[in-house]
């Protein structure tokens, strides 16, 4: 690819309409990224745009297929903007390992593949090969601010 | 122990009727397994023999504890098939680091850990002291294709 | 600060009623904490004083809010026991990475980052910066014994 991580993920995030940037801010007891020596840790991200929870209730019944997978992609954004500020640049993730997908579910609802499949493909979108990773996916009961999903991360970084 | 690990998972899966050859593979924009320096992550496994998922639905209402017992055990093997295919050889595993065990439970149902230890005592009859590990066993509300059960794990390696 | 880690431990310690000393040992084939190099992974750990789960139910309807935030600060005490018994003192954690939260939600229960902070600001209290860490709160559907939170954790370690 001729474009950069950078041009993509902003691609990307222009496609959304929000720029990611400057809102991800917690602090105090908890921090969004830690990092430990070639590894970086990310918190659980939720499908917040600025102070909004975009994508909320039970995938299913009250969200559907296509709308989780949207609030995937939100969580994914996140995530990489976190480690974009966290390592200064996307170009020194030189593998992501592990992803988590969190999916507040209806009884019936098991495609919580599907939803998490939104988020692999936009991280491989960006990233490239070092995008690819292993993953987890399950149906929770709930999620903080009722969000729909929920998406955490373990990078390999140089 | 005079047998070797292979021998022990060969008896393992003769036993299950299912020799957890060949069809193990994913592709795209996720993977089955990701190596980091001498860790390697190995993504969530629900109990799938060939093209089937064995053990659906929900544990404490339809499935029995038994039968979610042998549907762990048929996902830890999954995970060593897997790791036997990234590494070469079961025996390149140096120690089990986490597994984690999602069940897919009834409301009152309150004996995950009794789930989650058919499990581990599998990966321990198979890795010996090695396949020792740290455990996270909760109840969620729905898995993957219906899945009453779902594990993944993070392995040290040499 | 001029007290120490472990006397900040038992300050909080004593004013629970409770030394975590001694009680929590398992055996067979998982184990309370792994150490792999530089990091000490912890089991999940549930609200559990001597042989009593003293926090129990779905949060949200049979258990409120300030009752579970009680149960994750014994969880998160009962982790650094372990971490202090694995590593033969407190002093020897040099960042907590990764904290996962999972409560046993009522259906309309929103509050899962509420609950865990209970659990991030005792182990900041007790660890100072060391003990900032990322975090991921999920609202499962059960838990082993009925526990109402449970909780793990990964350390970097000296």
């Amino acid at each position: 690819m001729n474009s950069t991580r950078q041009s993509r993920f902003d691609a990307i995030a222009a496609a959304m309409g929000h720029s990611f940037a400057g809102e991800i801010l917690i602090g105090g007891d908890y921090v969004s990224t830690q990092r430990h020596g070639p590894q970086v840790f990310v918190s659980g991200q939720i499908p917040r745009v600025g102070t909004t929870v975009v994508v909320t209730g039970r995938v299913g019944s009250e969200v559907s297929l296509a709308e989780a997978q949207a609030g995937a992609r939100i969580c994914a954004m996140r995530a990489l903007a976190l480690l974009a500020r966290a390592l200064g640049s996307l170009d020194r993730i030189t593998q992501l390992l592990k992803v988590g997908v969190y999916v507040q579910s209806a009884a019936d609802f098991t495609q919580q593949s599907e939803v998490a499949d939104a988020a692999s493909a936009l991280l491989h979108e960006v990233l490239g090969p070092a995008g690819t990773h292993t993953r987890t996916s399950v149906g929770v009961y709930q999620l903080p601010k009722n969000a729909a999903v929920e998406l955490d991360l373990i990078a390999a970084v140089e």
